[in-house]
């Protein structure tokens, strides 16, 4: 084509005219981006300000150098997810391997819409789902997709369960005699709702069971819910449990729920965005006992294994189930005997290569190497539990049963009225003296502080700075009373 | 944490601590990439062979070296768009910003799902959303987001369509005593009858109007599907009208149906994943008049603006209509009073930042490069177009509209029923002898070729050797009979 307009590294040419040029522009961007990312420490953890340009779509070009120094300034206004006081949420520093791999993925711009498009990322995710579904014991039949997300996966799973379970795949909802109906614990994910709405069930059709004090599921008041449903003229059909509650990391009991779910005749999902990494731990795979029953199973790689977003599946235990159930097939593609093409047992059409990063992490890291990462952050959240059971007015949401824990000062020296705003204080304290950031949820209709400790560079001293922190913050607000 | 299992560049470390070794490890990956994309023409422009290891989750680190090997030969096992003769879908070669972009994105693995998460980049992508609104001419209520591929951006669009006219947010569709129905052409994009089986309204709810000998919408027969559904006791909701047809690029008569859609109070979506793109191009963004009445658009910048995916949108003329009719709040998120968690208006939760890499782009090639891009493969389908003509056995689908050619050989001197295999001789035939790769779609019950002129190394002399192939492949088949 006539490029006049375009400027000289717009793309890479194909024949190696500008290669020097374009080394010259992608080494200065990737050693800007590495020494911002090694340098994370002498940052906060969350950005000082918000600069971004507010230019959107420029007539002409700005330029490689510019280029340059914008990125680094959005860089700069982000998150930091890489400083050691990093501990809010299920958003860990990404794996090296990462990084690459999105760059890799990028350069080459194949589409996971089908086979002929991406003849090797399509068969390299059918490879690692495969893998992974036999690390959650899913038997021969098993397969899945990965998804842009979590609540993709979650969708993709309810879609399956319902089509699998009314037919509704091709007349759809309306000509149904009794209303449909799900069963999910209260403290469920909210893309459980979401996914509820969009397939129609509405989202009253999420009959939300109750939970003990450990945030886990009643198996009893399950049980009574659907006695109760069916006696309404309702028609249940699925019923979901959490492996890695959102806001305090709980399981709900997968057996039970498992076995419940068998003898009902409903679809079993299990909703382990969370908690599926488990399975990548011989130390700690046995809290998913139960999840091989699963009907489907939703697994993020994008949190406890640190893959960079989006790393996400949702797996089923009968392949044929997700096809029979799901797909439409697009006539515009070639068809290939042996393989399937992903776009037809997908929500997804057009989908990155989001498998590269995900393959190469495990060539990267091994699977010791996740071990070692879930067992420490298991034995650093320890560390912490013990000390802030010691602190008078702390109060824990729950036992932890991952590496989050969610606590709150309920101080008797001031009114309850006043603990949501004392504990916003609190996590300010501890960023500002320690550089160390919580997140501060709504939960039970009280604002608590969360940690998640996923970050690699969390050691003891930091559990250490924080017990310092929540104990001169109590002493320090006891004078001011 | 204690870390000896992790090979020494898992991470990066905050501190500077594996610097050099991780410039070491990324500058020779990325030296690696660069040296493979700018010596695509080497190649073919589909995989010699697949190799791809067969290992999935190794028990150790393979190590950096190995870990780059393995990189180039799955990018080697791979489609390779950069390819001069790389012509078959609508999958470009990406933007040199997006490769950076990705890379830099991944780096910080900031999350869209919410503002606190993503400071920056949900900024960023609000900003660039409402630009984009504009060149759509959408009016000041408008807004959007980001979805991970076109299929998701019109599912989206359908369950907002959904809620907004007939109400099933909370309580679903099986309430409803009428059958709702939409209606696109029979060539719309298979999303469509994917979403209508999500969302719980089943694929025959999709009613399909016949299109014209240019594979447009009839407005006439529209009208026709409507009255007769009405009569049948459906209730229509939504017209769906294409702007870019997949396998020919034709554009619906968007304004007629937009006339149709009001008087009958529909909700219209336009599914411009391909043909926004015409909206930066002041010379041809006359063929969009009409989508400006659109209640929401479907728009991938994967496609034409050249963008790596995903980088797909869905933009709603009205930013209430999105807010009331979809979101679902999500307690354990933080509130700014301002700005609007992006992960509460979309189908996705957690989501990459694809908006640095769409920004990016836009800064680095500008308004008036894309304009060229645009401009220019325009140009190149004319040229062809006007050879194609002059070839007595070449059949076109429909004239082209776009930069999209989709046509197919009917030599009379072979009977009818062996078209189907001289065309796949046809695309083996141009493969071979000059390098240049068509996608070979069935089409109204045949096998075509189809070109997608959507790559800046593609010039006159390529059309010129089709033209000489398919001159070579008629005299050389002709003989043979």
């Amino acid at each position: 084509m006539n490029q006049q307009e375009l400027p000289a590294n717009a793309f890479i040419d194909p024949s190696g005219f500008n290669k020097k040029s374009i080394e010259k522009f992608l080494s200065k961007a990737l050693h800007r981006i590495i020494s911002l990312i090694s340098s994370s420490d002498t940052r906060s953890a969350i950005p000082e300000e918000i600069n971004i340009s507010t230019q959107t779509i420029p007539e002409e070009s700005i330029g490689d150098e510019q280029l340059i120094d914008q990125l680094e300034t959005i860089l700069l206004s982000s998150m930091n997810p890489s400083h050691p006081g990093w501990i809010p949420h299920m958003d860990p520093p990404p794996t090296t391997a990462s990084m690459i791999s999105d760059f890799a993925a990028a350069s080459v711009n194949n589409n996971m819409l089908s086979v002929e498009m991406s003849p090797a990322f399509s068969r390299l995710e059918q490879q690692v789902i495969h893998k992974i579904c036999q690390l959650f014991n899913l038997g021969p039949n098993a397969s899945g997709v990965l998804c842009s997300g979590g609540s993709l996966a979650n969708l993709q799973a309810l879609a399956v369960a319902r089509n699998a379970k009314l037919k509704t795949q091709k007349s759809g909802i309306q000509t149904l005699s009794q209303k449909p109906v799900l069963f999910a614990s209260e403290v469920a994910h909210t893309s459980i709702q979401k996914a509820a709405m969009v397939l129609g069930l509405g989202q009253d059709s999420v009959l939300a069971i109750s939970v003990d004090s450990q945030s886990r599921m009643i198996v009893e008041e399950l049980k009574t819910a659907l006695k109760q449903a069916r006696k309404e003229g309702k028609t249940p059909f699925c019923v979901i449990a959490t492996a890695g509650t959102t806001t305090t990391g709980n399981i709900d009991p997968l057996e039970e729920i498992g076995q419940v779910s068998q003898k009902e005749n409903l679809w079993y999902h299990v909703d382990a965005a969370y908690g599926g990494a488990l399975a990548f731990s011989d130390t700690y795979r046995d809290k998913l006992t139960g999840i091989s029953d699963a009907d489907s199973i939703t697994f993020n790689p994008q949190k406890w294994l640190y893959v960079a977003k989006t790393s996400a599946m949702v797996l089923f235990k009968n392949q044929d189930q997700l096809v029979e159930n799901f797909s439409i097939g697009a006539p515009y593609m070639e068809e290939d005997e042996d393989l399937i093409n992903l776009g037809e047992i997908s929500l997804q059409g057009t989908r990155h290569a989001d498998i590269l990063k995900l393959w190469a992490s495990f060539q990267h890291i091994g699977r010791k190497g996740f071990q070692q990462l879930i067992d420490e952050s298991y034995h650093l959240t320890n560390f912490l539990h013990d000390k802030l059971k010691r602190v008078d007015c702390i109060q824990l949401a729950s036992t932890p049963e991952m590496n989050i824990i969610c606590f709150r000062g309920q101080p008797e020296w001031i009114s309850s009225s006043a603990w949501d705003k004392w504990n916003k204080g609190l996590q300010e304290y501890i960023l500002d003296k320690h550089g160390i950031f919580f997140s501060l949820p709504t939960y039970r209709n009280s604002k608590w502080l969360r940690t998640v400790i996923l970050n690699p560079f969390v050691d003891k001293q930091t559990i250490k700075n924080i017990n310092q922190g929540i104990t001169s913050y109590i002493e320090e607000t006891k004078k001011q009373t």
